[in-house]
């Protein structure tokens, strides 16, 4: 596996691509209390900034800022206060050329006008590199900041995203193509006529637009999305352009690809015109016995109160007590829980992950860390995990999602890229000036300019 | 006048103060139009950051970004299109050292949790020089953007943001001072009994907190104001730290000033603690008469439908046809018209301008740019202006409304910021970090830290 043809890395055919989840010090809950990492890092733009050029020496594709906008509980023992995405992501944009920027927004907690500006300017801001994580989020604390006792039920909150969604597409589009004359000596700055107002009225929405900016270099921004639940993989089949989330397991994350892309043909988008990056923990040692050591070292500087078995039965929505380390789980413990506060799709990926794999507890855990699969070994042996998922057509690439910031997005650009370029399986340069080029998708047409002549449409166009 | 004693500038004593007010190409319907004008610079972001440049040699306070959240009619004209505030002060930020940012954002059309949150990011992202003006927004376009037919009328909107500022106040102290520990040894990140909710249940908003981001640098951003109508006067007298908008004539300033600082008081804050600075649109010139050509000759390269008896007329809410030039404005022409869609400080200004003035029109219009004071001169004719109206107490300094960005702002910091320093009225380098210590400001106490042992209140707490 490791001398496999060079070619897959060329010009227009199929290659990986990285996005980096940045939030705190790392993922993983005791990152901030490692050596070097700055407590407060999370509310200094240079951390952030650092942080993107590492991912950007590394070619990566974007940097992804997750968010709740809620205060988490768990501050006594790890950061879990975050800047706004939004402004972070300008804040990295300003400090690199490259790597695109997607920060995550809520469709149940915004506005689409405010947002569909916000995210606009950001791609303006960028020179045409920012893409959006839409989440419809689950958490009721959050619901609670914005005057609402509880968010609305799954399906509910779909729907809302999904209308969002199209108006923020269709204000995105406002002003066409050539709307912006600039003409000094005429006196003309723009052809009224070519910029149009959505004036979209729905079932959540009532938007009359246009937009007052105009499209980005990029046309506009890509769209991202996370959510692998029922609801979510029919939203991200009809609107996402990049689909991260949780795949523990190689079969689970084919099925999961497959259905994706079926169901994006269904709705007439170009089913490989999706990139998709479910998240990956990459723990780098010179040998697999030292990478190993390296994550049991850090999962054992966790709080007591959130030690590995007992955050895992947190997570999974059960008692810990329940939990036979040595054994595998029962197939009543991979069953939903009623009430359990999370991601559908991460926990359906565990679920088929562990029912799959049949492993103990024990080493069910040594690949898992909050909801992300961990790969701990040498960088051929990453690699190698890596390159078997993307051959198979599991998946594009993945969202490296580094358990210590400042030690695991370095380990992984520098001793891992290399491999996969050597390999002929990811570039040595950045194909583009956007994030567009970045992930290989086209400029999408405008929603509001008529049909090419060769009959194609606006890809949101519904 | 202009050999005023050096003192006034010295440590601790009243020293003048400007903000910029950066729109598209300049605030003249036809800056956009000059040579040198970048026409698609307003979604440029080395633009923003060029001006604020300059502003920053010229020692400026703050950029101030104006907003209203709807693509303007006009963009046949001349650009009305706007990147989002918080993104492009971010952009700012990113670009300069010293210089505050100042973006609009309407308490009507946001909602408390994010826009408190963006703004005190923004504070983060600016290492403490962030500002908030806070506008209640007038434009029934705006509203039908966020699926609202009309606005509340003044009153109403003016409870809605008094109660939107209470609550990002209280958001913005959710974490005490020495709330945030980071003991990696000890592995304790912060003291949760130091982090509050403000549990806030009123009129308009249920927001249960807390904010998920730490106070700043500055302890919080710096609230700026614009309105000057009877509910606005009030509003910024009890939460303004920065009074912007419109004062035309010298008795009216002083009267306007009289009345907040009053108000201020009676409110249970320290008068002096407020920065009042109007518009200014400086036009300087070798002679007073190069001044007024150059500002004759922009106003003659606004478009046809817009030349400006037209744009006054239309600013005032009266047919042209009723208009005069060589007569002063008639007391029936001066009462605000029904259904005008404006502010009402801006015109409340213009009318005792123009009745206590007695100016005929035409010499009216002269000092008139969209409503702000237009001062067309030499560079100590501007400084003389400047040093009158600060030293009467009407001001303590301008928002300087550069007609045309890159020829007006560099003017005025070339030729006229070295008038004022050679008089003593003005600093010559920054006398701190943050927004705050620019105006000279006091970082305020926590809302929810205890009355320190000198008996001080926080600020806003009510």
């Amino acid at each position: 596996m490791s001398t496999a043809s060079g070619s897959a890395a060329g010009s227009g055919s199929r290659t990986l691509h990285f996005l980096v989840n940045v939030g705190g010090a790392g993922y993983h809950p005791a990152a901030w209390r490692e050596p070097g990492a700055e407590p407060a890092g999370f509310v200094d733009p240079a951390h952030f900034v650092r942080v993107a050029r590492v991912a950007e020496r590394g070619l990566f594709d974007a940097v992804l800022l997750p968010d709740i906008p809620v205060q988490q509980p768990g501050i006594a023992r790890g950061p879990a206060a975050t800047l706004e995405p939004t402004l972070v992501s300008t804040v990295i944009a300003a400090g690199t050329e490259r790597i695109g920027v997607i920060p995550t927004a809520s469709t149940s907690l915004n506005h689409p006008y405010n947002l569909a500006r916000r995210i606009l300017s950001l791609d303006h801001a960028s020179g045409g590199r920012a893409g959006w994580n839409a989440v419809t989020t689950f958490h009721p604390g959050a619901a609670r900041n914005f005057g609402v006792e509880d968010l609305p039920e799954r399906p509910e909150r779909y729907r809302r995203a999904a209308e969002f969604v199209r108006v923020t597409t269709a204000l995105w589009d406002s002003w066409e193509e050539g709307a912006l004359l600039g003409d000094q000596e005429g006196a003309r700055f723009a052809d009224a006529a070519k910029v149009h107002a959505p004036g979209h009225r729905g079932e959540f929405f009532a938007v009359r637009g246009p937009l007052n900016v105009v499209r980005s270099p990029q046309g506009r921004p890509v769209l991202v999305q996370a959510g692998a639940s029922g609801p979510g993989v029919a939203f991200a089949a009809a609107h996402a352009e990049v689909v991260y989330g949780s795949q523990l397991g190689l079969p689970g994350a084919l099925r999961f690809t497959a259905e994706l892309r079926r169901a994006a043909g269904e709705a007439g988008r170009d089913p490989s015109a999706i990139r998709v990056v479910p998240g990956l923990v990459p723990v780098v040692g010179s040998t697999e016995e030292e990478a190993r050591r390296r994550f049991d070292a850090l999962e054992a500087r966790r709080h007591p109160d959130d030690e590995p078995l007992r955050a895992f039965a947190a997570w999974l929505g059960i008692p810990v007590e329940d939990i036979d380390p040595d054994a595998p789980l029962r197939p009543d413990q991979l069953r939903l829980p009623a009430g359990r506060i999370g991601p559908e799709g991460f926990f359906a990926s565990l679920a088929a992950h562990a029912a799959e794999s049949g492993l103990p507890v024990r080493e069910l855990l040594a690949q898992f860390l909050g909801g992300h699969r961990v790969v701990a070994g040498t960088p051929e042996q990453i690699a190698d995990h890596i390159e078997t998922w993307w051959r198979r057509g599991a998946v594009d690439g993945f969202t490296i999602v580094p358990p210590v910031l400042h030690h695991d997005l370095p380990a992984f650009v520098e001793h891992v890229v290399p491999v996969l370029q050597k390999r002929g399986l990811y570039r040595t340069e950045y194909p583009g000036l956007t994030l567009r080029a970045n992930l290989g998708l086209q400029i999408p047409p405008n929603t509001f300019a008529p049909a090419g002549p060769d009959g194609t449409r606006p890809l949101e166009a519904s």
